[in-house]
């Protein structure tokens, strides 16, 4: 059963709404005798922060997490971890006008068909202030990986913004923190930056994006088939932020158009084991890692909140035009990188840690 | 935890290989008092049966399902009901001799990684043959939903294979159940059977294929936000299945190219309810159903076992070509059909015995 | 897996230490539409709270709930309820002295051996002020329950304490209320004050208890065999409370010595259904609730912090005497009462949903 | 959710009912490359084998044991174990004029009115069969305790029938597998005899019994606080046996009497660590263990099926008296004895497994 919560052993379940008076989530199963403070998960709320960003919402909020449990003289303990972020910047005149309407594209008709109430201020807990608390979640995940699995690294980056691609001939990780759109291509960045401007101030629209998020250092061996596969616990994760609508794993959708002949990753004998020529596969097989990177891609649809009206209803049924005035993202997909990154942060160390009580952590050998 | 099971009410938990003496599931959680025989079952497991069709693996099992608990005078009782198949078409000698070699693209490496042993026969648990145990759970959900909610339906079909697309503007539905792709479109399955038996017969190879599954009459209101929407847990479980690599809600990936206004489905009064003017959304809302069909679509991977060499090792670490004889389908897409349906109609109903959980089934009124 | 959390349907997680900032519960699953402030939980924690009672620790919380999340405009949204109770008497230097030692009768050492680390102030989250996040739980079921099933009353008290019994002949529920022993029984509280005054002050020990729970009301058909039933659950609820060391339902251990002809609880058809002549079973068979009153009984072991030196070890390894100076209950089980009360609430709702997921809440008719 | 499994890591789904073609159990998250094969499984049911004995149900059943997947060449392979024991002395024709009543003190009536309908022959579902599928994924749990934990040992016997009591200062921990009521004290089994053929041929009762089962060679730090504690799950575990009626953990509902100076087990340093001059606690403490003997007792009520009239009614309403013929045990509690034994197994594993997914197994040192 789960309504709130993810993970198997490693256990968030997110609470709050974005207009409540806080929001956060509980972290339970995490292991003991890892260091853990506040200026751990800071970094990582920052980065996904609205506000710092001109392409993103202008809604002025300083995300600042606590911790008020689980947690004694700097390291865990074991015991459930609670990590409150608390709302300071709620506005929620600006979003009156719209309460009994619904948005298209937006979740508000289904809030209303389901529960028959809903807090309609900002989007109540459909907003995605919500991702504030996953990402303060991967930031717990990101410490234990550290100690658990010290040469392990995670990066997500745009790939795509509306029309716009990028050159992967021109990768660069390096770049990905340098400029407001995640985007490990130095050369998109002024292009982009026109593009989403003239999206939002003269086409009064949004745009979607794709987002790519890679592990390197996974080891292998980790994904409990078959429903519990490390894919599927990813597709779940990918597929559970806000506004995304699709997900791949390594080549995706392409591997339709391949021949079994192109997609066999041939594996050759290492120095070190295994492998592989070539990654077809995100680092994924049978629903368990290889060691190879896992690469997770998913694409997040443009905002639902937009200056342009649209055709809708209000909850008396009568047809209305809808526009959303107030701050809102012109891509929210920019936000969804360290999204996506924490949710990978926290179902890899969930399969590490399921992993664990199922066979010890101990690998087949092979040579 | 979930290792074999899938459903937050609707449990369904599967066991078996594919050349062990039998393969089946435990679908727990089903309601009592609806009518089920093995009648009910058995036409799902002939649509997906190897053998039948020129096209799959000539492997010759009758699949023949027994109801072994759970009903009582051809209704269920609301106890677990057991469904087991024998396995009566196991040679495993066709696949001795690659016992100790990893077949590329396959989860025999990741298998041995993880567990240290495993069943080598036709894959063991990583087999495709597990799909069996889902299509016959698959018929036990669509017998409920058929009493529950008596309008709903779900097609699945094939819009790919290879490089071959079908043409939308000829869809058909009637026409999938009439030819041996599961394709809607009577006008290329000359042209798919000809490619097809060139990949297999000329080029030693396979293909990967996309399958889209929809269902209509699915009531608004279903899906369980946030860790338990209707399109995360639907991501879930088709990714769950063998070889498939991405998942598409509505739109999918195309959404990252569309603006907020075209991807805005408009709202309007019908005369039952609110109406949607377009679909983009794939039917989910937020993680919960608008009432519109719901769309999923999913690439699979060629088949891996290939005619064509692979370089590949050992479990001793020897580096070994591989090339896979015996039965093996060449486009593993084709059976992959039923296993989605079977898994829309698994989710579907137990979202609806989920959502009776919290909600009572009461919704919020409009108009 | 279960780490922090119980309930099926209605989920609880409980978060906190005794000396942390804050401790409490995310309730999720709660049904949407039910009016819901901090008034419907207070009186509950009032009840429950330390330092009204001079039979209880002396420790001053105001234990003040607060509502971060899940209810909008006083009615719960179906969205996770977030309850806070922030700790405002902590004077974790009463407790700093026994920091490295084991105190005889308590968690101290197995949380020490299992997580290798603990928070040792107050008893850190073996701590009975856990319980405060569990009565706060179970005002958020009652205020459900009195919805749902306006009927249903719950009420708790003790039989025993010590070796002191209540004369159940002068069985009173009107007298719970009225006494600081919550016990059904005048008689006996002068009796019960002097002999736990002296056993607090004299024998500088503490003693145990007898908390009986009863719920009337109670549909038929609660309950879900093999692994959910009623009374497994209420006996794991009762048994995860601290110090409780045995759970019966109805006459509990006192079975053994029944014939099959005293113990079978006789049927008869009364105007309104089926009517036990009596209530060995304490209203469940099966499993499943029969509609007679629901009958709980636990044992609470006295509290291990007392004024008399005990042997124990530290976590060196040397050898000590222990004595807990401070503020510490010398009869837990007073307070057990309204906890035992509140996991009924909640095992009882939590079913209720259950229920309602697999057979929509319709009963089988008898007549 | 649980309706059929129990257990966080190592789950165990039970199917099937009384007088259906098979009844079974789906064991999942057992460790791979443990030995296993029927032999290893098949000496426990048939010590919970009825009709071997005189003093149980003549029902002649050989319980034979079948895995049908799970492991391969006599090893585990960590997937999913199916165990099916087939039905083979069904004689339903015993039952089939009881089919419209309901049996006092029997779950006929709570089936019927949860489920609305039931499987009446040999009390379907809700018969003591179902521990027949128990006692065979206790066999598969003690083979995994025996590699993981080689010093663990676990025995179950009888303290109580009825109104006889063993007497514990001639307790013989070897004479239980000697006589047919399990009880450690050979001096009473002619008198229980003797009182046992009284109550079946002269008074047509039945008699309720205690078990008790001790696990030693337990390590210290198994159980999750705060819901998943070991004592919480061993009560769950053990009041979802049928016809159990209170369990007790250590001294049990006697801790109520006792004061903190009897109460607390007092530690000493041993050579080897920690050691407790008593073990009032029964092996836990705070849902821990301390790794001293884990003992757990629970009441089983008696036999509902007895040879004496009982007033009742039928699905109709109308008034009945019951007489139920046919094969029954006179105390069920003697063959409770084994099933006991193998819920222990199972708990202790699944919390083995649990423990190591948290904490990695690595143990806080003292000393």
């Amino acid at each position: 059963m789960s309504f709130n919560t993810f993970g198997h052993v490693f256990r968030v379940t997110t609470w709050g709404e974005s207009h409540g008076p806080a929001l956060g989530c509980t972290v339970d199963g995490c292991p003991p005798g890892v260091p853990l403070t506040e200026a751990d998960i800071q970094p990582w709320l920052d980065k996904r922060r609205p506000g710092l960003n001109k392409n993103t919402t202008q809604r002025q909020e300083p995300d600042q997490v606590r911790i008020l449990s689980g947690v004694f003289e700097g390291m865990t303990t074991g015991t459930p971890i609670q990590l409150m972020i608390e709302n300071t910047d709620q506005r929620s005149k600006d979003y009156g006008k719209i309460a009994q309407s619904f948005r298209p594209g937006h979740a508000d008709i289904t809030y209303h068909q389901k529960y028959g109430i809903r807090d309609y201020r900002g989007g109540g807990r459909s907003s995605a202030r919500e991702t504030a608390a996953r990402v303060a979640a991967g930031g717990v995940a990101r410490a234990v990986l550290a100690r658990m699995v010290p040469g392990l690294s995670i990066l997500g980056y745009m790939t795509q913004m509306g029309v716009k691609h990028i050159d992967r001939s021109r990768f660069d990780a390096a770049e990905v923190a340098r400029n407001d759109f995640f985007v490990p291509d130095a050369a998109v960045v002024d292009e982009w930056a026109d593009y989403l401007h003239h999206i939002r101030t003269v086409a009064h629209a949004s745009v979607g994006a794709v987002i790519e998020v890679v592990a390197t250092g996974v080891p292998a061996g980790l994904g409990a088939p078959i429903y519990g596969k490390l894919d599927s616990d990813l597709a779940s994760a990918m597929m559970s932020i806000n506004a995304v609508k699709a997900v791949e794993i390594g080549d995706g959708m392409a591997v339709a158009a391949l021949t079994g002949i192109e997609n066999a990753d041939e594996i050759v004998m290492g120095p070190d084991g295994p492998e592989f020529l070539s990654n077809h596969a995100g680092g994924i097989l049978g629903g368990i890692s290889t060691g190879q990177p896992v690469v997770v891609r998913f694409a997040v649809k443009p905002t639902s909140s937009i200056l342009t009206a649209r055709r809708s209803i209000d909850t008396a049924g009568a047809e209305v035009d809808v526009v959303t005035t107030g701050r809102h993202d012109p891509c929210v997909g920019i936000r969804a990188v360290p999204v996506g990154e924490a949710m990978m942060a926290c179902v890899l160390l969930d399969h590490l840690l399921l992993d664990r009580a199922q066979t010890g952590g101990v690998r087949g050998t092979i040579g």
